[in-house]
């Protein structure tokens, strides 16, 4: 039985996103044989636009309608605050949250030797050029002056390689803003979390970043 | 923050897809933002030509290119089996063995009462005619003719619905069609499977099913 070419195509296209495989994108094809031709048009131009309609931030590297992105232009956010992340959809759970009042920078990955990733795949020179030329404007002597960026926040994922790239990118910069304070992201037991069940890296993670009450 | 619409576009097409919720649906769209367009286009294309350019067979239910589908359409097939199941999926999971060389006919869904599926919304009615009008065409008297279908084979799912509607149709074909043969797809211990974890009701059918050396 040679399956359809209109159905084989649609089944290979699901078939190279991530975390696919071939039963569920066979499966996805069929369900989709049953909705209206409306819907499956509709899915078809926002895939078409996906990326006609989107723009990278030359700023902060979010992905957005405009450039600077909505965060960099909104002149109410601490613009001294600079949140670094892995991945756009960190920036949108971060965003949820409605508490971070600063800005981001965005790497569009993390350092991964395994795969192949280096330093200079990620946006971490442009990071650093960013926070140079920022902090070079201002503090004339005398002036009390301060840096414009006073603070750089890691947050990094707390795995493996978030924690090597979060490590380098805060080598990289007190070699060469010595005046920004860089702090990494709070590790420890997430809200809700069974002390029981934590594993011995978070345990001792959540001992060294106690808190005085 | 405002997620781009049209991102947020796209991230609403996936989650309409059966399995997919909001998380998946974001990782998937920021995925594709890293794809080329070209890709994106033929994903696109692939969406809107799903539904026009297949069509229902007419004989059998299932999804094909051609009316009279490839498998009703081949005369070297074996006409007089029929082998009834639920999805399209599944003739093509019956096809990828390859054994079974008679026809199919694709009910489209079950007999499921908690979703309001009766016998009415899926193909059994039209299976029952088909039944009907092939087979009274032929035996002539005296000439030994037989008639046209000679087996149907329930192969619904081993669900408690499945069961449902084979039992159904099973019934309604004896009371219409005296001479046709009607059976059930085996039931039992799938390959590869261990006695010890085996749940009691599939043992009791492959302690039912059990065939003589």
């Amino acid at each position: 039985m040679i399956i359809p070419k209109a159905i084989q195509n649609l089944i290979e296209s699901f078939e190279r996103l991530p975390g696919v495989g071939q039963k569920t994108a066979q499966r996805l094809t069929f369900y989709l044989l049953h909705v209206p031709q409306g819907e499956l048009d509709r899915f078809a131009s926002a895939l078409q636009n996906l990326k006609k309609d989107t723009i990278l931030c030359s700023n902060c590297f979010m992905i957005g309608e405009t450039n600077p992105c909505d965060i960099c232009s909104n002149l109410e956010r601490d613009h001294s605050v600079v949140c670094v992340v892995e991945q756009p959809l960190d920036v949108i759970a971060l965003e949820k949250g409605g508490r971070y009042k600063g800005i981001y920078h965005v790497l569009h990955g993390k350092i991964d030797p395994l795969n192949n990733i280096g330093p200079d795949e990620i946006y971490i020179s442009q990071l650093i050029s960013k926070l140079k030329t920022q902090n070079s404007r201002l503090p004339k002597p005398g002036t009390g002056g301060q840096a414009k960026v006073k603070e750089v926040i890691l947050a990094t994922n707390p795995t493996m390689e978030g924690e090597a790239t979060a490590m380098y990118i805060a080598k990289q910069l007190k070699t060469q803003n010595s005046n920004v304070k860089i702090t990494r992201i709070g590790r420890g037991l997430p809200i809700g979390a069974d002390l029981e069940y934590a594993d011995e890296v978070t345990l001792q993670r959540a001992m060294e970043g106690r808190s005085s009450y």
